[in-house]
């Protein structure tokens, strides 16, 4: 038979595994698991009466642009509106700086791959959310990590980074990061250093990347919305290209993101979608615009970040309940995710074959990490599994962390 | 401000643009215009009943998987209804061979990029489809084309050509090609050619990416169905990578269509869209599916194909009355276009620029070229104006035509 190695491009032969991905394959193919793996948004809220009732309006032959192909930018009222969504966000944008992107994944791999050549670095934080590693390492991006602290990333590391690698003549383009309840960590990164970051890429002539997916759920008894201030709301010289999108807002089954770019880079992100996937979704754009006509997302925000929170006091309360301080972790201030340290010894790839035995996932911290690190971690999302199944699922894993 | 040049990667610098894309966007801005340019197919066969009862059962919150991330391979019940659609192409086809993408766009993006290292040889028809162009030219690739005859690609010029560039030292891993009323020419690739294209793969250890969005759309005054049996139907060594889609037989708003490839090729595919957009829309699959349970591709299909050949006759009649023998084409025998050939002297960009002044639009033949040559062609889609709209084309053609 035919020997399909030597097809391979080097993008091909050296593709970068979603573990994440890997994890939700697992969980499809045994539904009595609890899964705190995929950080997928609780669908008791995706607002299904209204999408019903939208579709009815939309589906009725009367425009029949609602099927057919549609511009590559994005639907022009969806546009409109989601210049709307960031105004709200102090983010002030021109349409010629938007894109709608199928799913803000997308928006990942177009920066990856108009403003990425093999071999140049990627600048990472120590842990870095796996889609964006992957995105990046599928150019052939040599990413570097940067060191994190509780407000986030490590500046002093970051440009002690930066000249060490330009020392050894690598082109460093790219910083790319999630300041809002990071994945994986949670955590939030502090107003002062946002500012320093645009400095710094001035000063460094740097392109941020930033990925925005959880801006809008912060839980209000440790932080605020003024703290989530995008980067890009402050970007002056052009230098931030931000990515989000309504996957966690309304809901991920419609693949609609977006991003915000310099109209010079916007073009060519939308020449480079063109041969990529033409178009995202017609139905799916028309669905999410009137959701926003309806106001929903105002309406559903405030539910969102009541029951994220109360989800995530389920299992900080469980973890300390049942594990007492085995495991340690910074309190998530928003978004989808618990990131624990395991006890000394412990090592998240074997934790997790036995967590597996007990019908139970998560996925590993070193699979964030791209210097190697992270086994001593592991990243518990509490955003898809009920309140009642999130003891449950800290039993299972009380249970695997003590049957070594 | 901030220099983007220097930041933008080989793919960033020499981004491919579609003139068909840029058509569109031109067709978006005057809605007074007859476009003769983008392959749309005819919206008044949408089934919008069916897909708005379809939206009703979906969106009830019954299931909440409707609305969540599913898995990149595809959901898995239209992955089956799927392979009884190519079976009934005479194409057995494993679950481990079949991915769902994100259009057949993608499964052209996906081919590019596993498979082609910048400066390979991808071989492609003269003309061929301005999306294949695209997809492989923002991998670097080096295209170089390859004569047609009325029954399709000229089977001696390919492989002289295949020995020219190895002979080169070029690396030649592709064959891409449409074989059904193949875009732009409307052509039908002879089922002769068909089964010597797959010896002369073996032989020259090439690939076939094989793109079928027309196969259904036979006329059947002078086509069968028997003919339009894909390549893939009869590869016993795996040398043919088959593409296609429902955006033809059902819609394109949905951004359904799917890729089959070896087992161990289509592993790789998935692992590439997991950095690239996760999963192809959720709602979509679901959607398209339960069409499909609905028996509406073959419903469908008989009333496509009598439409299709309507508006083909509509504008061939048209052609001969308004034009006399001014233009000459194949008459197509399925699919969406007419491909003319234009009178001595005249250039397909200065007839273009004088259609826009009278409000029609189509693609210049040249954009279908890779080796600088169609200047003297233009492209006719007759599957998008209604029946009435089609005469009117043609007279402001005629009168561009004779405006010089």
């Amino acid at each position: 038979m035919t020997e399909y190695n030597a097809f391979l491009s080097p993008t091909g032969r050296h593709l970068h595994e979603s573990a994440i991905r890997r994890m939700g394959t697992v969980v499809a193919k045994a539904p009595d698991l609890v899964s705190f793996a995929a950080g997928y948004p609780d669908p008791s809220l995706f607002p299904w009466d209204d999408f019903r009732e939208i579709a009815a309006q939309l589906l009725t032959g009367a425009d029949p642009t609602v099927l057919q192909y549609g511009p590559t930018r994005g639907y022009t009222p969806l546009l409109d509106a989601t210049i709307d969504v960031l105004a709200g966000r102090g983010i002030k944008a021109d349409l010629n700086e938007l894109l709608i992107t199928t799913g803000s994944q997308q928006g990942l791999d177009l920066v990856a791959r108009v403003l990425v050549s093999p071999g140049d670095v990627v600048l990472v934080e120590l842990p870095a959310y796996t889609g964006g590693i992957s995105a990046f390492k599928n150019v052939q991006a040599h990413l570097v990590g940067v060191q994190q602290d509780d407000e986030g990333i490590d500046l002093d590391d970051l440009d002690a980074v930066l000249v060490r690698e330009r020392g050894g003549g690598r082109k460093v383009n790219l910083l790319y990061l999630v300041p809002n309840f990071q994945n994986p960590t949670g955590r939030l990164l502090s107003l002062d250093k946002r500012h320093l970051l645009l400095e710094w890429a001035e000063r460094r002539d740097v392109l941020i990347v930033e990925d925005d997916p959880y801006g809008a759920l912060f839980f209000d008894d440790v932080a605020t919305e003024e703290e989530t201030r995008p980067i890009r709301a402050d970007d002056a010289r052009g230098r931030v290209i931000y990515l989000s999108t309504y996957s966690k807002t309304l809901a991920p089954g419609f693949r609609v993101g977006w991003m915000v770019a310099p109209a010079e880079l916007a073009d060519r992100f939308e020449t480079a979608k063109q041969s990529i996937d033409l178009t995202s979704g017609v139905l799916d754009q028309r669905l999410v615009h009137e959701a926003i006509q309806r106001g929903l997302l105002e309406t559903l925000a405030p539910r969102l970040r009541n029951l994220y929170k109360h989800k995530r006091d389920v299992m900080e309360r469980s973890l300390r309940e049942q594990l007492g301080t085995l495991l340690s972790w910074p309190s998530p201030k928003g978004g989808f995710f618990l990131w624990a340290t395991l006890p000394p010894g412990e090592e998240d790839n074997a934790l997790l074959l036995r967590a597996l035995e007990k019908q139970l996932v998560f996925v590993i911290g070193s699979a964030f990490y791209v210097d190697g690190n992270g086994h001593d971690k592991i990243r518990l999302s509490f955003s898809a599994p009920t309140p009642e199944r999130i003891p449950e699922g800290v039993r299972r894993l009380a249970a695997a962390l003590t049957s070594t």
